[in-house]
């Protein structure tokens, strides 16, 4: 055989292999929402993301300022009939009640363990405020989130008989993997507890303990058995809800999300904050809409009320003036849950 | 030519190509820490690392948990005569001072007004508190962050006739360098302005926003012409300093660290709290004992007393009795800043 015809052959092996290798990364990344159904919501992910990585286009943004902050309950999984730390909460007054022979008169203790379900549906944020006092402090971080795991172990969901787990939303994770395929670092930004989210958000989210922003007690530092500890006091030291969003995003990642996600009113501003930068900003509002295969409440768009999770008309229309993109689960996501 | 004989030609270049990547890889990385005097304080470095990223023995460390956290001021930049931010807190009364004349007789204002150094030398902590309270409120983040840049490119340090930028600690920068080499994520956990450093970190040290923990002052959210905003308020929301660093360390990174560094008695619960994990771990601390090549102080081995990262004998006894290792800025370090 000639150099010539065995240069051919290479040129022509060489191009074989390339062909294959292309049809190959093709056929492997086929559709990365496969949850979401087709239309323009689904194409405002799309299309946002291709702008901010469009290294020709005008609104390209560097991997290492690819922020997105997710809002947790409502947003990347179930909220109802009850956030699912305050079920947590509500299981933990159980436990401690025998050390608290005085809980069986003191409200909102009483209520609680009389399963007083009318009383506890009255609850103020002063009576949460108690409850998730008393059992989230005087341990230390490391025993907080072992206890953490091993009640979302053991716990199961009213409705849905799973672990909380596993009532994750299918098409917020593909959201979230498909931001870190593209160079996002995808943030879990909490109204409720930071080390709670911390105890799991790696396995289930795929989320570092160091990018779960959240709300948090005051941690004292002190010495048992001469190592140092870090013990919970129950005292509030940040509350990341409403203005506490934008101010704890700035606090712990210092710069502006470029996409935010949430579904009720605690999300207004992280949602404002984000779509004041300039550029390309993606913010998505999910509405739930489909009391059959999850929960239907609002109250906007004539859905019932509700005290978990509201989402009121006035944020609707905010939504519409802003250029928010609203996600009916209804109609947007062909699956909720992996499981289906 | 033989089609045998072509392959020979092609595995030989393959051969020479592959030997010369190697060679090349191995004369673009000989020593990671070239600023550093040869001896068991680098040798204690290069040892940490082995231990944490060798798949095969006891210690190894998965990349996600590879953290490192720096003190800034004395351990990666000069801190002497005055803290910087301390002198950026200083140079800003004076711009401010022509908007409050009741600064010329108001204490601490008049002896910075004044230039009284003897009363200057005295300020409490409590005038420390007002003169940063003044100075570092009362804008939005961005605006901040752009006037600390601009206070940075013009300010000189009184001895060194440079930008305090560039009195960046070359070995430290090195450290950092080979530790992130090594999939550490570096963090700066400094007892100043979270906010102070992130306008620099970057550029600086190569660590961003995200990773810089700090202490802080409150913002609040609201609305300039109908942007929101976070501004400054005269009010400290977090004390990143003593026990305020272990603290910080779990509420911003919620990881223990594998390794930290410090120079001061402000730095103490870091490393205790990185000590007290298991495995293999590194604490550094920096003395300043060469006032030839920069400044000299402890009280710690006889060294001149200061109230300027202030490193006691006591601290000094602590490090050795806990296996922390102390640097001599004399002996260990080779080189001190990268113009040298």
């Amino acid at each position: 055989m000639k150099l010539r015809n065995v240069l051919r052959k290479i040129a022509l092996l060489f191009f074989i292999g390339t062909f294959a290798a292309l049809a190959l990364a093709q056929a492997k990344s086929p559709d990365p929402l496969p949850s979401w159904n087709e239309g323009p919501v689904k194409q405002s992910i799309l299309s946002f993301v291709r702008k901010v990585t469009d290294k020709s286009g005008p609104t390209y943004v560097a991997p290492k300022d690819r922020i997105a902050t997710f809002d947790q309950d409502g947003t990347t999984w179930v909220e109802h009939p009850l956030y699912t730390q305050a079920m947590f909460a509500l299981d933990r007054v159980h436990e401690l009640a025998p050390k608290h022979p005085e809980w069986k008169t003191e409200p909102p203790f009483k209520a609680i363990l009389g399963n007083d379900r009318e009383a506890m549906a009255k609850f103020t944020d002063a009576d949460w405020g108690k409850i998730i006092g008393v059992t989230h402090s005087g341990m230390t971080i490391e025993a907080f989130r072992k206890m953490s795991q091993e009640w979302l172990a053991r716990a199961r969901h009213p409705r849905f008989k799973r672990p909380y787990t596993e009532l994750i939303y299918q098409p917020m994770l593909e959201v979230m993997q498909y931001l870190r395929t593209n160079g996002f670092k995808t943030y879990i930004v909490t109204g409720f507890g930071q080390e709670f989210v911390r105890a799991y958000g790696e396995q289930v989210y795929g989320v570092a303990p160091e990018q779960v922003v959240g709300s948090s007690f005051a941690t004292k530092y002190e010495y048992q058995d001469g190592k140092p500890v870090l013990m919970r006091l129950p005292k509030v030291f940040f509350n990341d809800n409403f203005a506490g969003k934008a101010i704890g995003i700035n606090l712990f990642i210092g710069k502006r999300p470029l996409a935010a996600f949430g579904n009720s009113t605690g999300d207004r501003q992280m949602l404002e904050y984000t779509g004041a930068g300039g550029g390309a900003r993606l913010m998505m509002m999910v509405l739930h809409d489909d009391g059959k295969r999850e929960y239907a409440y609002g109250p906007a768009q004539g859905l019932p009320d509700t005290r978990v999770g509201t989402f009121t008309q006035a944020l609707c229309d905010q939504a519409k003036k802003q250029g928010w993109v609203v996600i009916s689960m209804k109609n947007d996501w062909n699956k909720i849950f992996a499981w289906e």
